[in-house]
């Protein structure tokens, strides 16, 4: 018999990784929820007439169609046939897999216009499919953890985003990370006043690769894109700004004189960080990035990308203000926010750091073993008291050797052990043996509960 | 342009439901981690190989397939065109979702199984797809939430089963309900003393439809079956027995005297119960029926069902005890027992009852309003204050009437307001509006929180 295989680019979670991933989503879920940002799920499904022309026509490529029910050939002429997969793919298949969260909460937020009550924040921890080519770090299914505000353009939750990435990332113990932001307004102005006006998207495509191939790379695929080589050196002065927050807001203010665009970007930034000095939320990772551009078209406003500074590993997480969500649904100026924390990475991150906290890793607080039917008997009393003061608590369900029910606790981390013998069901005091330290002691029921409950 | 639409059978879940659902999967969780189940995830996608010849012909047909990416005609040939769908399908789709948990676990036990650590408790609560015919309360997508232990025979997991459902329904305060209990042993022992072994699964879908069709029409469809009336006749007594729980007992010990496996049967119910007895596990609600039979074939030993007394719904969970879990991946001899409970339905149970916790249905505490730029920039620093002191909280991010502000509290069940007009931004006291009650206070910052907290 062929042993069952899993497809490539998924995964199963086990016991461990369940309790790390939960670590992980729950620290986000509180803080998203301390922001009154409210939960969302959507189907895994959704139609394709939702989701094509969405993520361009490469992630037309990579989603993942449901072949309809029943005679699914029915309305595939013999001429189609013989023209091939592009030309049957849209008889045979009318519903696909969630590509991402965003194109879901749109629909949401169009379906339920009349009955959302704006500014509507929430938050979505749902995993999406790309049928991509798997690869290290690289799934076909994997979770994406959104928040998004639509409705306002208040820039007041701007500096909340960065209030959540900071309360995260402290929650998590992790302080080696800089924010970085940067206004898509700023990028238009400087292509204006390059005098390359419209190609915002070629230079943000190009500006966006500074980091990996540096300057004179990023002014190649400048002038490949179509820039002039005035353009490009007009350029130059971008690449030299540098020093602290204020002076970097002064070159580019000067920069920019021309372009109102550019002006207001800069305006905006400056008001996020007096906004964030109002709140009392800490600046001291935050920074300002001028050539940080992120790939979305959809952005209109603020952007962020978070980066961890001593873990090598991409960005682990990233969005932005866009003006436009739900246009593509019939419902335009839905202007809003939205932050998106990179789940596999930050996991991947708190793994390298040994940050998951140890005591997370286990279900189950107590075991209780025994020698045989009367001790295992008398233990079963013990386990609900146990399990009725709100401790996790097994008993080894088989007569087994003792030997063995002690491995059974090492190998789930069982952090506490009980025996019941002969003479302890006599005396009613039992040996709890602490696994971690190897000490034991003698206690009856009631102190067992309270060591439990506070060891 | 198109108003975007929702695959037929599959929901959004809001806000509000969304804490419903939290409430009550957070409910059974906590229960089954105190019972020492191990939360499990499987993607939700699954090899066909794995999933197919599993659910029976029907159930084959009922599988979500996923149209393979590229060129997916490409092995297709012209004959198989012409001989349709069914010659075609397994051509074009490699991989299908998920139909329901116990595959995907049985799935999971077999590729992990030298890592495993048995006895092996494990929860899993995911959603799973069935192209069904969408009907009131039948939906495409919906959740399953499954525990189950595999590699143990022992009987204290029927008795734990029984624990876990007792103690899920009285933390969700429900009351009125049923588990009903019997054992696939006693029901193979009741074919083999009127004469018709080997016709166990025909007795077992006859005998099933008791509660629905009566006596009478179980019996004609157990003619229908091929039972003998002289079979049909000598089953009469199963129907007359009655009684409380001993008394049942033993007129079943003398009906199934002459079958070894029936008397097998019986003796595992009075274990069950002898073994709650010592666990001290209240039995109330425990009814052992004779004729629960339970469809799915694979039930070898004890079967439950809950069912509610005071709303007019379907079984809202069952189990039972397998010999063979993994034996079609190849891994023979993997004894287990299983329980699930219908979410969906609890959840009408829950929404009948009006059982659910008010209190659970609002992430924010507190909304902060204002009447004007400065007053709302007063009151970002305590917006945050707020946070701080771990309570959720929200600031109304535009400049609004109050009228406005207010009415967002309202529709999204904020209990708390706090007012900050220029009068109360001098005076350091706020107006802290009690939205439930309806009162209101003036109370400073560290007052507000202290309120906050315990109010």
């Amino acid at each position: 018999m062929q042993k069952p295989t899993l497809p490539k680019g998924t995964r199963d979670f086990g016991p461990i990784q369940m309790f790390k991933r939960s670590f992980l989503i729950n620290t986000i879920k509180t803080v998203f929820q301390k922001y009154g940002y409210l939960p969302l799920e959507t189907p895994a499904m959704e139609n394709l007439s939702v989701l094509t022309g969405k993520y361009g026509e490469e992630g037309d490529k990579l989603l993942y169609r449901m072949l309809n029910s029943g005679d699914f050939l029915k309305d595939v002429s013999e001429a189609e046939f013989h023209e091939g997969s592009s030309a049957v793919i849209s008889k045979v298949a009318e519903k696909g897999l969630r590509y991402d969260l965003t194109v879901p909460f749109a629909r949401y937020v169009v379906m339920n216009q009349h009955e959302i009550n704006f500014p509507f924040r929430r938050f979505q921890i749902q995993p999406v499919w790309r049928a991509d080519r798997p690869q290290k770090g690289r799934y076909r299914e994997f979770y994406q953890c959104d928040a998004d505000v639509v409705g306002t353009e208040s820039l007041i939750c701007e500096a909340e985003i960065i209030g959540i990435i900071v309360e995260v990332f402290s929650n998590l113990k992790l302080d080696q990370f800089t924010i970085n932001i940067n206004n898509r307004k700023i990028l238009t102005g400087i292509t204006e006043v390059i005098d390359a006006p419209g190609k915002e998207s070629d230079f943000c495509v190009a500006i966006d690769k500074l980091d990996k191939i540096g300057r004179e790379k990023v002014q190649e695929e400048l002038r490949e894109r179509g820039f002039t080589d005035t353009a490009v050196n007009k350029l130059a002065p971008v690449f030299e700004i540098s020093g602290d927050k204020q002076k970097k807001i002064e070159d580019l203010k000067k920069f920019l004189q021309n372009s109102e665009t550019g002006k207001q970007g800069v305006v905006e930034i400056e008001k996020v960080f007096e906004l964030l000095q109002l709140m009392n939320i800490d600046t001291s990772h935050l920074n300002f990035d001028v050539t940080l551009a992120r790939g979305l078209s959809y952005y209109t406003g603020a952007i962020f990308e978070v980066k961890m500074l001593n873990v090598q590993i991409g960005s682990v997480g990233g969005g932005g203000r866009y003006d436009n969500l739900t246009g593509v649904f019939g419902l335009p100026g839905m202007s809003g926010i939205g932050f998106s924390f990179g789940i596999d990475r930050l996991y991947d991150v708190l793994e390298a750091l040994e940050l998951f906290p140890t005591e997370e890793s286990a279900a189950t607080r107590l075991l209780i073993t025994h020698f045989d039917q009367k001790t295992q008997e008398h233990g079963l009393a013990m386990l609900q008291k146990v399990r009725e003061a709100g401790i996790s608590c097994e008993i080894f369900p088989d007569l087994a050797k003792l030997k063995k029910q002690l491995n059974y606790a090492n190998k789930n981390n069982i952090p506490f052990v009980l025996v019941i013998g002969e003479e302890e069901m006599n005396s009613g005091k039992y040996s709890l043996k602490d696994m971690r330290k190897g000490d034991q002691n003698q206690l009856n029921v009631q102190e067992i509960i309270d060591h439990l409950k506070h060891g």
